[in-house]
């Protein structure tokens, strides 16, 4: 299963895409979609749409995990978070490809074990799991990375827990 | 020119199309988009961008007028809201249609000259100006229209200005 994270914003949107390869976790598609900064909020949202939609067709993701807006921020900044969260979230639907939206403080309690981790701890676990020898950077890189192995490790869990209780093995 | 007000939301998106006919404005669309509660919010971005774009094929408006996103709200009402904006945003600039967003006191203010009106004060000045008989119900239908006669006033005003400026008259 190829799982692409999502870290939305109207400037800067980070993505990250990794799959499961026997026990190994490896980035398969990592980067940023960036808006012109002289274009209205609808073309920039165009804009991220039409990129992610291409972005989804070549990546071929079997799921895709979004960062939740966080709203304790400026709120002009929140608001057009909010807005390029949707753009994402629809180019995924319309592509067919089901969304699962994590908050900041889950994917730092799932990538680290700690939902308090500072923003340097979880991107240095990305590393280590992704064995990269350094942190991915633009950071809304690695942050989509961290959203992506959030997932993985979720549902990864919840195949555990559910083999457990049926008591199978994979 | 046919204005598109738009009040959005994950859970009802309130329209309202207008157009100026001599020196009465008059109502040529109004209504409300809702979205199933049971679908994912991915699922219901989807369901609200279609129903969006068939809209504005149907009604064909020049310009498009929506309510910011207003962020002293409930976290996660204020997280869908702005992807709702940001999915309707997306649709209008996919048709070619310009958008405009006005805050909600601006179109309190220019609606009926005072920012801090009541929206009961606002939903009785859009049934005057509008010559309906009851103010529009449901409340995001009324809102709606108090977004794009805030649009039409504001470009009203801008053109008048222009036109005194340049010494002209139209």
């Amino acid at each position: 299963m190829l799982v692409i994270g999502i870290d939305p914003g109207l400037t800067t949107t980070g993505f990250g895409a990794v799959r499961k390869v026997g026990s190994r976790v490896e980035v398969v598609a990592a980067g940023v979609i960036r808006t012109d900064k002289d274009l209205s909020a609808a073309r920039r949202l165009d804009g991220l749409y039409r990129d992610m939609t291409e972005l989804i067709a070549d990546v071929q993701p079997g799921v895709m995990a979004v960062e939740q807006v966080f709203m304790n921020r400026n709120r002009l900044t929140a608001t057009r978070v909010g807005q390029a969260s949707g753009v994402v979230m629809l180019a995924a639907s319309l592509a067919g490809i089901d969304v699962f939206e994590y908050s900041p403080s889950a994917v730092k309690a799932v990538v680290t074990g700690d939902g308090s981790a500072s923003k340097a701890q979880v991107q240095q676990m990305v590393a280590r799991r992704l064995g990269l020898a350094e942190v991915p950077s633009p950071a809304d890189t690695a942050d989509a990375l961290a959203i992506a192995l959030c997932h993985m490790q979720s549902m990864g869990n919840m195949v555990g827990r559910l083999t457990a209780v049926h008591g199978g093995r994979r």
